[in-house]
């Protein structure tokens, strides 16, 4: 049987629903927001599979310990699914997903640390990774008995660098389980990977290599995954096939960019709350140009960087002073780290210093927002003369194309050329280089003053090429490299 | 004729000699101390060669413009050899040197910047690269009249970052030229390079492929390289043969790991002066054990963290406390950067912190001489029984092999896998993640119960490695490559 008509068992830290009490103290599933999702539940409800995730609130584990084995029925306008939550004791969930996923290992794949002086690992982060390790373990015991639970045999999707050593685990359980991992992040090149404490780096690669198949947004990460694998002893690494040979597997290392759903965001976007949102948003805008920035508050998002280029461009054409506004909307994230709470403060400092530099006359230079608030997102994403996407390094970056879709001023994308969406976007965006202002100020600028007919034939290349590339594309890319992987697998059992 | 017979134009930032005014003001020429000097002096002495450096002092200025065209020959006990001197502007100097070669890229070859929040290049960076290139073309500029004047063809060893778009520079005014670039450092892959700002990343990668052979000290800064040099465009890069083809020329990229010279260190260390210092240093040392670090006070050479395991040595193992005692000779470095004089600070308050923490009953944990003293160091090397080197990436680490030619107790190496010298010496030491401080506390704990069989037959490894591979053979190596290339280009104007 086809791989893609098999039960997809989708796994990720964050599942696609989460259980909150009613006004009445009923516990109501609440989806989670995002293509993905949308995606991924879509698949596998139409091909009775089901998603493994952590129990995140206190009503998923309290559903999840209702049920017995973790597995719930979630109704939704387009028929019911399945999702098993994975039930993990809060202590050892801090560890796992904090200090681990989210402390070290984003760290190293975007290339944030302060080497002089960060990381300093010992016992402590030894004894995390344990924990790191036993959660993945869980998700794949998860895994392999939701997968004996199928009357075919199904496929399994695994998410992102919370769970890169499920597939290692989950081959020992069901040695001939296909198996797809795909990294949402970009991943650190060999010298940077050599950061992490040894153990930690060759059980992360080896833990990666029990798939199949492993996934990236970009060329680039692909190609620095290929290169960490050659570090890890036992690997034969085929560049230029981008496979590699590892405990007599072979893994393919495959590109599939990412995409959003164009029908929801405009839908949204066609609504009385939104059209409210923009003519409020429009009244502060006035008559003076709009800079749009959306991001989580992330260390990755550059957002300190991204106001000083604003800086650069008052100072650089002091003709703009007055005539242009930015509007910075930042969701909170990750405050549990203490350098998250850090750099929210240098960002809120930051703007605060350049409107006191430049403020008059009536005029606000910067305008931040720390909230999360997807509407009135997309409202700025409305009316943008300049949308402003300038990661240090990003794995894929959804606003890019999100902003496109539903901007109505024919406005500029300048574009990180460290974002994986730069590869897919790039020729219609006006590129930068995220650590250079100068040249971020320079851009903003072009982008300021480009004329129309330019603005219009990059507006609508850019929509043109989200458009052509939906989700639902991405899942079957991966689904068909699987298949694949299986006709080959099934070849060779014939032959031997 | 050969290369090898070739006489040998050496180009690098600090030349062989600075004039200093002896007392009675007299300007006398003061020999740079290190290996690296004495072989390159003697090659381009055997072959009526010379040494191409700027200008450092205001003598070696006065000497330069008293001999008008900048050559100054040099009186030696080995005879005399020639220097070009290379004049800079001191504002000029300050932005190639201190700015961009040690200030930036210095920075992406060693993955040091606190990518959150630095670098951050606008057009004061540009401005400074353009005087780096200004002084790599004066280089260049020299070089070639240099080598007109020879009267057989020469060869050209173009040395380290500070130089590193000299070749380029070089085969536009000669095209023919037969040039070798060697790069003391690491050198940043492909998405750490993606930092600096695009002009100066494509300008330093051309400017290094101007050469014909591209020297590294190890297989880890050879690979990024390559892997670097295929985000050039127009640049074909064989990972598998180690080469690249660039503007229609053929550029190879070769593993040379230096060495030391064993010789003058064994002299120095036998001479009564440095028996009175040996005796000095070991009343202080007492009955404890002895850990000992050379270093220059350098942001790369982790010495806060090799303080932290030290701690951890004395928490997890406190049968150590009142037992050992912690030497560290640090040599001040380009106080002129505001990072290193923070970092200094650092170091200082983390020594400071610990003795805080563990002094008692006369004993002092740690002891820090911030000061250059080569020959206290030599004293040092003779009584450790732990040489501890750490560095968090360095290009090779000469420490890690003067310490084994002169300790005369069989001390242990523990040495940092990211420092180059780990690839020729690692089998003999014991080999740490320099970011892992339990790691290091643990390796530290071995070295210092290890039993005495163990630590002879790792110290004579030690220093037989060193032995076996004499300075000499590094350049001979060089100019080895050299020689086929030469013989390569001969045979294809044979046939065309």
């Amino acid at each position: 049987m086809s791989v893609l008509e098999a039960p997809l068992i989708v796994a990720s830290n964050r599942g696609p629903v989460t259980f909150e009490p009613d006004e009445s103290g009923e516990l109501r599933p609440q989806r989670g927001s995002g293509g993905l999702v949308t995606a991924l539940t879509g698949a596998t409800q139409s091909t009775e599979g089901l998603w493994v995730a952590a129990a995140m609130s206190d009503g998923d584990r309290e559903v999840a310990a209702a049920a017995g084995d973790g597995r719930v029925d979630v109704d939704t306008e387009s028929g019911t699914f399945n999702v098993r939550f994975v039930v993990i004791p809060p202590d050892v969930y801090d560890r796992y997903y904090n200090w681990i996923a989210n402390g070290i290992l984003w760290f190293a794949h975007h290339y944030l640390w302060d080497t002089v002086r960060s990381p300093v690992f010992g016992e402590d982060s030894d004894r995390a990774w344990d924990d790191y390790v036993e959660v993945n373990r869980e998700f794949a015991q998860a895994l392999a008995e939701e997968g004996a639970r199928q009357s075919r045999t199904p496929v399994y999707l695994v998410q992102d660098y919370q769970l890169a050593v499920v597939p290692r685990l989950l081959r020992e359980l069901v040695p001939d389980a296909l198996i797809a991992h795909f990294s949402h992040t970009p991943i650190a090149g060999p010298t940077y990977l050599r950061i992490l404490p040894t153990r930690m780096r060759d059980e992360l690669l080896a833990g990666m290599l029990g798939a199949d198949v492993l996934g990236f947004h970009s060329e680039a990460w692909a190609e620095n995954f290929l290169m960490s694998a050659r570090s890890l002893p036992g690997t034969r690494v085929d560049l230029a096939r981008s496979r590699v040979v590892f405990e007599g597997r072979e893994i393919l290392v495959r590109v599939h960019p990412i995409s959003v759903e164009a029908e929801p965001m405009r839908a949204l976007a066609a609504t009385p709350r939104l059209r409210r949102l923009r003519r409020e948003l429009g009244r502060w805008r006035g008559d003076a140009k709009l800079i749009v920035r959306v991001d989580r508050l992330e260390l990755t998002k550059n957002v300190v960087r991204g106001f000083k280029a604003f800086e650069v461009l008052l100072t650089r054409h002091p003709e703009w002073i007055g005539q242009v506004k930015f509007l910075a909307l930042l969701s909170p994230s990750r405050q549990v780290l203490p350098e998250y709470r850090a750099y929210t403060k240098e960002c809120l400092a930051e703007a605060e210093r350049i409107n006191h530099t430049f403020e008059g006359g009536g005029w606000e230079p910067v305008r931040v927002r720390v909230k999360e608030d997807h509407a009135r997102a997309v409202a700025a994403y409305g009316l943008y003369d300049v949308l402003l996407v300038n990661p240090v390094f990003d794995g894929m970056n959804l606003v890019a194309m999100e902003g496109p879709l539903v901007n109505r001023r024919h406005g500029v994308l300048v574009l990180s050329r460290n974002a994986g969406a730069y590869g897919r976007l790039g020729r219609y965006a006006i590129g930068i280089n995220p650590f250079d202002v100068r040249e971020t100020a320079d851009a903003i600028h072009e982008a300021l003053t480009m004329p129309q007919h330019e603005r219009v034939r990059r507006a609508r290349g850019l929509s043109r090429l989200v458009l052509a590339n939906p989700l639902s594309r991405w899942v079957r890319s991966q689904l068909e490299d699987l298949e694949r992987v299986r006709q080959r697998l099934a070849r060779r059992a014939q032959v031997s």
